[in-house]
């Protein structure tokens, strides 16, 4: 059954969910999207495996990027969609769907848009990062991101959250001398190295840091921890892993050479790292985003594909319906209120004529 | 082939070496040696299990217990023995056929001891405690296990070592609320806690304590430490597990208390005990047992089963042949002076009229 996108975006939420898309199994969604879309003349469509971009080409002075994934983690019994007392329950729903359902009601109606618009819906966003879709197009074919400002339609329930924290993990290790530990004294104990280790961490005061008017909490946090080889053995080894979610306004560099720092004179390995993104709010196209939804921005502190946008250069704020503590979860389910809040605040402000 | 107790120890401790008997399959080699003690006159043998005691009744004034294991660890392409350059290789040599050996000769041999003499040879040493034959005796017929001191076969290189460190473990555990790594303010990083743990760790002193002449070296460490859920969430639990190693002057009571003085205000779990054995050096008939050996006696750090005849007031030492660095290697061996050192060294002792 083709995509109804005269309906409104509640309908579309729950067409598209009950359309299943687990990552790696987004072709059949892909296909609908494109062929939704194929016949409008202010859209020159685009696929790349299974994403599907849509832009216009009016010779706007500004160009905002507006994307979304279409993949969601697996299904667990949520499905299909059932819409009760103004919520819809189900799979999807918050991550992403109803973020999507909005954005291609827009897309299909928006001929005229005060800016050129590009629409990106992108495969495997719930998996390895490799494998990400967008990050996909952003190495095969950069141009199709570029744009003054971009929104990425990520639960925030409805909410404007600018850039995002970035993401490093670092292993400390330590290193002994295998003993019986009825002979400690012949060893040198691994584990106990790690004490000046778990002394920093414990007394480390994270910072708050302000950026382009957000302030972003940071936190450096152990997240797991391990060493032992037997209950009479004396531990060779012994090691801590290190999340530090880090400011945009530190690059990954100043973020990896704050933690060599921090923990200078133990073996650190860096195992993981992702930049921030500055929110970018400072922007007068930014602005104007906030004025036309209301309320207030706040800083995104999770990590999230804004950050692909941040790395070329363009700022980019999360946007979209449902409460992101509801994804994932198996009683996922979105307030319809939230999609229609979404769908209001975007179509105010791309059609406003006042951008 | 019946075992052969007159070629000498060496000859016999390659005999019960090639005859293999891994922990739970000891059957053969009790039978062999309930056969070859069970013609002698001086001697009753007593079978419980794979345990074989053989003990005679003179009527001597003071009885002393000689014991050893006739389990080993499994093989592991390290048997037929072989004898090279005075050395002999294979599983057992040192952990403790040799010792056995030096016993079964000596239990044959001495017919009119000094003193009365219970001779036992048990299974499953070598794995749980709970399996332990030296333990199924203390249970099942104490009035066996007797006597006013007690050797224990253990390799000691051929020297005494007298009594045993106890051992006790315990699990220190902290809790924590679990969290998005990224918002860890909202939890309670329980690998955190831990850093006092470990502090106080880093910072023991362990003791020396001198109990009836020797100086045990005590130890406290961590064996293991553990806690993490995944690289983006605070952790809600941690834990570390402490091997303390205590001098036979502290009851195993005593060595909880400690722990939990030293630990005070942590959770604290206690998932091992056993207490040590004072060397009883200073009785008579230790000080002429260490006299007619030669040598100085030193402590024995590890546990070991002398800790059986302690808790029933019977103060024992350990001395066998072999090197236990040796023990359950691959390339185990023992050296053949040593063996003969150990024969020489007891015969001295109870035939030579002087206990």
């Amino acid at each position: 059954m083709p995509l109804d996108l005269v309906s409104g975006s509640v309908a579309l939420t729950q067409q598209l969910c009950d359309m299943e898309s687990v990552s790696g199994d987004e072709a059949a969604i892909a296909d609908a999207i494109v062929e939704a879309l194929a016949g409008l003349p202010h859209l020159e469509v685009i696929r790349n495996g299974d994403a599907v971009v849509a832009r216009t080409s009016l010779g706007r002075e500004k160009r905002v990027v507006i994307a979304g994934h279409i993949d969601t983690v697996p299904i667990n019994n949520n499905l299909p969609t059932r819409l009760e007392d103004g919520v819809l329950w189900g799979r999807g729903t918050v991550d992403m769907k109803a973020g999507v359902a909005v954005q291609l009601v827009l897309a299909a109606e928006l001929d005229e848009p005060d800016v050129d618009l590009t629409w990106i819906w992108y495969d495997n966003e719930e998996v390895d990062s490799a494998r990400n879709g967008l990050g996909r197009l952003a190495r095969e074919s950069p141009e199709l991101l570029l744009g003054d400002f971009a929104i990425l339609g990520e639960p925030t329930s409805a909410a404007i959250e600018g850039g995002c924290n970035g993401t490093a993990r670092i292993e400390v290790r330590t290193h002994g001398i295998r003993a019986h530990s009825a002979r400690a004294w012949v060893g040198h104990n691994a584990i106990h190295d790690l004490a000046p280790v778990l002394a920093i961490l414990a007394d480390y005061t994270p910072q708050d840091i302000e950026v382009d008017g957000l302030v972003y909490k940071e936190g450096l946090n152990a997240v797991a921890i391990s060493g032992g080889v037997a209950g009479n053995v004396i531990p060779d080894a012994a090691s801590v892993v290190i999340n530090f979610r880090f400011a945009p306004s530190r690059s990954g560099a100043e973020a990896i050479a704050h933690l060599e720092q921090v923990f200078a004179g133990f073996e650190v390995a860096v195992t993981d790292l992702a930049e921030g993104a500055r929110p970018g709010l400072d922007a007068a196209l930014a602005k104007g985003f906030v004025a036309a939804v209301g309320g207030e921005a706040k800083p995104k502190y999770g990590w999230t594909d804004v950050a692909r946008f941040s790395a070329l250069g363009i700022p980019a704020v999360n946007y979209g319906p449902g409460d992101p503590i509801r994804a994932h979860a198996d009683d996922e389910r979105v307030d319809v209120a939230e999609i229609e809040a979404c769908e209001r605040g975007l179509r105010a402000w791309l059609g406003s004529g006042s951008i």
